[in-house]
């Protein structure tokens, strides 16, 4: 079976997969402007709908006439097409590539329509390159995994259906049917990474081994086979550790695993909390210094503005947040919610206002509260540990005072004996809504 | 921390892991001269055993010129060498390459010493080469993982201490100590796979990634780490699908596996049984002719010597036996044990003989036997299959009949009611012993 002929491999693609309405992802580049010609060959794919989006990049000084190009040739095969200008974030600290990508993906996804499959023309030399680029950074399976030709996408799918078929295919496609196309000048560029690949060493190794691209497109996709496999476990051993609150881990769970494993659960669960990807160094650094710590330690590893810190039993992840600074503090009526410095919010309800105003400020150190049904005052500091509450939230945590400079609440923590039964008399409670 | 320095790599890692006495492999090239020389420099080391064997392969003219180095090499710096001769299988199979390191890692085994350790010299360089080898032969994650510094071997254990160290350290190394190796004719034939890496691709990726080494020994580090969390999972998948029978699996129990944990299972299963690898494709027949047959039917995978059969809900692996052949027949009486021509033996256990000769032969088809407390006879097939006998075992099965052209016994496992009587009679029992 030969899969070097776009045509070929599409029309079997086609009548094997069925996909519904497709949305072609149009460069005007070789890649694009073949598929979609090839897909606008097959009057069934027409008739279930067949349109072409263009990302308008902006970064070159020539993308208008990318644009006017992918025009011109919608024009002339009747597809349909729609031109998005698209800002890319040029500081994102990912990469300008990166940067570009993610703003082509997201302009994607504002056009696709529901039940609607994204179409991609990415090839084998694609998959062969990103392979060896991947092994040239270090990558372990997760990175080295090929792309898939189908993967859920926005409210429909993404399409790649010619993964298997070289380049070399979809120019003598191009040539046949007399097609047109841009050629990107920073191809030429062998100052990025994937050109020199590219043009001095896929070649060369071509000469010796004709069968490089798949070969290393065939270990891309165990590669994915693997880490499939690797990810079910990963679900599972993370399920183990989990405590009721998401953003925290059991520590003994977590020492249960092979460190191989831990790693991977760990890197999972940061991902899922939306925080940035924990580098090397953080696995390495919490499995010596922050897993082993004893529970009465403290230990943390901080990366771009997230935090990972041991306490006690657990192991905590969150956005690093600012303490309260020390020298802040505001007198709060209680009438309106009170804005605190790391945007979080203390609320009076249940009633108006307090008999009197109260002062909202950070903790100094030496502080003491006489709470309900005791005799004596105690040490915040002792009080805090009473009450468990963890490191991560000291450094937040607002107190309030009354007149008499007494220490009334531990944000909605703990109370003194009198403030504590004026908020039973007035029916009222205080609440501590925490920035997300 | 610099790898560079074999010295001090060594030192370090001797300090830290403490081998007992070492054996270390010698070729005469320059990274097993240098290694040795390292490792004879430390008076510790000395101190616990050093000693090094020679391999001489006979293989190329020259072998002679290498031992006869070695030998001087070892004289000079007062390490005791075993030069050992082996005889390479040049028709395995498994190419040249292959062959010649079985036989010397064969050689290794025959002289290590209970306690002792092996040590190679296998470097950096060595693993990118092998990652990106494995890579153009399209090889997922077991294929690309990395050589392990340590591993079991023989009675003792294999060191490879050198394997974050780089061949320009080892050349470093040796110019420094003035020392004198050879080299190996064959590194520079570009026609080995090997060589043109080395000196067409690697260098050349090294322009623009001079940590391309180090980048795929990481990758290849992180493919063995997948590796590793995969194999815990494939043994107890297997675990699942066993039966009482080694040489057979639960087809049920295989089914409830996802199909790349299936096929590690089933590649796992018949490296257990030291049957030759599975091939792809016969992962894939398995997957679409045998899982999927109906219990009623038979389908077989055959490879090299070997074949997977589907009987039943089971899956059966054995080595592919000749079939008693039709036309094969042979008189018994007993008296000695009867070879078949498969390797397997009929022996008559607790008489003397038979009442008179026996005649042995391979099934027809449509024989019937008079089975004991049955009225009438039955169809041989009908038994076979009451009997649950599987298909493999039926082709291999010798039939005895008496002089009256009779069918008295299917091996034994069920005999006519006239024999079953002498033989109860006798206290004697018929034994079919198989072949392993």
């Amino acid at each position: 079976m030969t899969a070097a002929d776009p045509a070929i491999v599409l029309y079997r693609a086609l009548h094997r997969e069925r996909p519904a309405p497709l949305l072609v992802g149009l460069s005007g580049g070789l890649d694009s402007t073949v598929l979609l010609h090839a897909l606008s060959e097959d009057p069934q794919v027409r008739a279930q709908g067949l349109r072409a989006v263009h990302v308008h990049h902006g970064l070159q000084p020539l993308a208008e006439d990318w644009a006017n190009h992918c025009a011109g040739f919608c024009g002339s095969i009747g597809v349909p097409l729609t031109i998005l200008k698209v800002v890319v974030d040029r500081d994102s600290g990912e990469g300008l590539e990166a940067a570009a990508r993610k703003a082509r993906y997201a302009a994607f996804e504002s056009v696709l329509r529901e039940g609607e499959t994204l179409v991609t023309a990415h090839h084998r030399d694609d998959q062969a390159e990103t392979f060896l680029l991947r092994a040239l950074r270090g990558s372990g399976p997760d990175g080295l995994a090929a792309m898939r030709p189908w993967r859920k996408f926005a409210a429909g799918k993404h399409w790649r259906p010619l993964l298997d078929t070289p380049r070399s295919g979809l120019l003598a496609y191009a040539n046949q049917h007399g097609l047109a196309w841009l050629e990107d000048p920073s191809n030429e560029d062998l100052h990025h990474d994937r050109n020199f690949l590219r043009q001095r060493i896929l070649p060369l190794l071509r000469e010796r081994w004709p069968q490089a691209d798949a070969a290393f497109t065939r270990s891309a996709v165990l590669s994915a086979d693997a880490v499939e496999l690797l990810q079910r476990e990963d679900v599972l051993a993370l399920a183990m550790a989990r405590t009721a609150d998401p953003c925290a881990l059991s520590v003994p769970a977590l020492l249960e695993l092979p460190a191989t494993r831990r790693a991977r659960v760990l890197r999972r669960w940061i991902e899922e909390l939306g925080l940035p990807p924990l580098p090397g160094e953080g696995v390495a650094q919490i499995e010596t210094d922050l897993l082993p710590a004893r529970a009465d330690a403290q230990a943390r590893f901080q990366w771009r503005d997230a935090v990972i810190e041991r306490w006690r039993d657990l192991l905590h992840a969150q956005w690093r947040r600012e303490p309260l600074p020390a020298e802040w503090n505001a007198e709060w009526s209680g009438r309106e919610p009170l804005p605190l410095p790391g945007g979080d919010l203390l609320h009076l309800q249940g009633a108006e206002a307090f008999p009197s105003p109260l002062r909202v400020f950070a903790r100094q150190g030496g502080e003491r509260i006489a709470l309900p049904g005791r005799e004596h005052s105690h040490a915040l500091k002792n009080v805090l540990q009473e009450l468990g509450v963890p490191p991560w939230e000291r450094e937040v945590l607002p107190l309030l005072s009354n007149g008499a400079g007494e220490l009334v609440a531990i944000a909605d923590l703990a109370y003194s004996a009198g403030f504590d039964a004026w908020l039973r008399e007035a029916g009222a409670r205080l609440l501590w809504a925490r920035q997300a």
